[in-house]
């Protein structure tokens, strides 16, 4: 039996965008991906897009939409204030952002805002976080999402309570790009079993107790030193700074005390980061792919944009048109 | 009186150089800077930079001869293997190496390897820490050389005993130039007591606990939160990373059981260590210029360089003609 289509969810970053149709049960129908990011946007800039792919999915009559990502920054299509954490699933539900266009309203998640010393902030995450949230309402986790900027969050049944991040892997790329670290790889190498092997000695060095500022230049002087070849540097780097993020990331999140974490995200990476995990003495988390679809069915239904009928979605576009 | 000159010591590093004349002493009588460190020399390369000083300097008669820096390492004028540390004063003195010129020998310092699992180099500054060993042999010291790639030494009369090195320049500049901190950077700001509040506002974010990777998305987010005018971010993160360093430096070194440590180095950065250092609590450490010359001059005295007759100088420079 084919389903119709419930909700068009997209998740709109800096630099690409991924859209999904959903049915009414948050079956995934159809999923599109495109480097359409809101600082990379073709001609018509975001309202183009939004035709694109209701012209591709032939999504004739409007249907209720939900973003989530940058889309809801102060760059994006329209600025949706932070809310502050913790932060629960209906209070997020509850905090959308509305864009009028011409196929109805679009609905934009709010990002969350971590207030206190060291103020943080996150915009997408909260959703592929609320992606991961047990249907029930017991139960600590601590939910991992590795990249350019890790988010280490808390989740507390429907509660986001804490997060933390790191600039784990923009300090990668820039001294990769940028520092005498780079200039010793070559190109990339071959074997993968010596990649985990560099990777792993990295990570080790989180355990000497000496902070990462003190660590960075070993990537340099084990290569001199012929413990390493020059090859697998960027393994080694790598290791490091994703050893010192789990690390602080533990300690952080004081993490004995909670139940397992569990990581979200790109595969090879999250299984690098349950390397990591094994070689600091941990378990190894568990890997979610990405829960951003899910999180934004969860929040749609939070929302009740599921329940809107066709006329009102209707009524919204005739405001705009 | 005027003196004579005795010794020709010279600082070779990678982009610059420092040369300096001094009399029987020890006393500078002439000091050049140029440009031309080892991959940045004029046509003619290290021997005509070599003969340009002595042309300025109306230097007809060969005299010793002694160069640190990068111009001893594999990509200098000859390699200098590193010498293993713990190193004292008179093993350095003793494992100089030689490059016929001709203008006669030029003796080179070797740089410096603690071995181990994060194995450590340094080429230049260990010279620097020469000058700054008391003349009698008693006394432990921390000497702390800030810059691109920071050193914490510890010195026990005259044995230069353990060092370590912070890439702390190296990652304010990347970060600066190239990720997502250096964008929200303006014009220099002009208010002094400003930038000094801003710095120390960062050196403290040392004392949450939080490893590096886990605060420098802070130098993003306190602009964001109105916290930091956006044109003191650079400040911030220059405090951050100095107070990573300054803990990291004092966890390594085991600073406690030693006596206070003392800054070498540029004035305006020294001072900066200064602030950082009493934000965190501590005594500000004493600040002493470009030991080099003096450095060099010890070594110097400890080779015996300075006993040479003027013949045995003209043996080698015959040697090379």
């Amino acid at each position: 039996m084919l389903h119709d289509p419930a909700l068009l969810g997209l998740d709109w970053g800096t630099s690409s965008l991924r859209a999904w149709l959903m049915d009414a049960g948050g079956t995934i129908m159809h999923e599109h991906y495109a480097r359409h990011g809101i600082l990379n946007l073709p001609d018509g800039g975001f309202t183009q897009v939004l035709s694109d792919i209701h012209a591709q999915w032939r999504l004739d009559a409007p249907m209720p939409m939900l973003a989530c990502g940058m889309v809801g920054s102060i760059n994006g299509w329209r600025e949706v204030p932070y809310l502050s954490c913790p932060a629960t699933l209906s209070r997020l539900a509850g905090a959308l952002g509305l864009q009028p266009t011409v196929h109805g309203l679009l609905h934009i998640v709010p990002g969350l805002l971590k207030d206190g010393p060291l103020p943080d902030v996150m915009r997408g995450e909260e959703t592929q976080i609320i992606g991961m949230m047990e249907t029930g309402n017991g139960g600590h986790r601590t939910v991992i999402l590795p990249g350019t900027h890790s988010k280490w969050a808390q989740v507390e049944g429907r509660t986001i309570t804490e997060f933390h991040t790191f600039m784990t892997g923009e300090l990668f790329a820039v001294l990769m790009q940028h520092s005498i670290l780079g200039r010793l790889s070559a190109t990339a190498p071959p074997d993968a079993s010596q990649r985990d092997e560099a990777f792993v000695m990295g990570v080790r060095t989180a355990l000497s107790g000496i902070p990462l500022a003190g660590r960075l230049f070993s990537a340099r002087t084990v290569v001199l030193r012929n413990r390493l070849e020059r090859a697998y540097a960027a393994d080694y780097l790598s290791g490091l700074l994703i050893g010192e993020e789990i690390q602080a990331g533990m300690t952080a999140m004081d993490i004995a005390s909670q139940a397992a974490p569990v990581l979200v995200g790109e595969q090879a990476l999250c299984q690098r980061y349950q390397l990591a995990f094994t070689a600091l003495g941990h378990h190894a988390p568990p890997v979610a792919g990405n829960t951003a679809p899910a999180g934004l069915f969860r929040l749609a239904q939070a929302a009740h944009l599921l329940d809107l009928p066709p006329s009102h979605v209707h009524d919204q576009k005739g405001a705009v048109a």
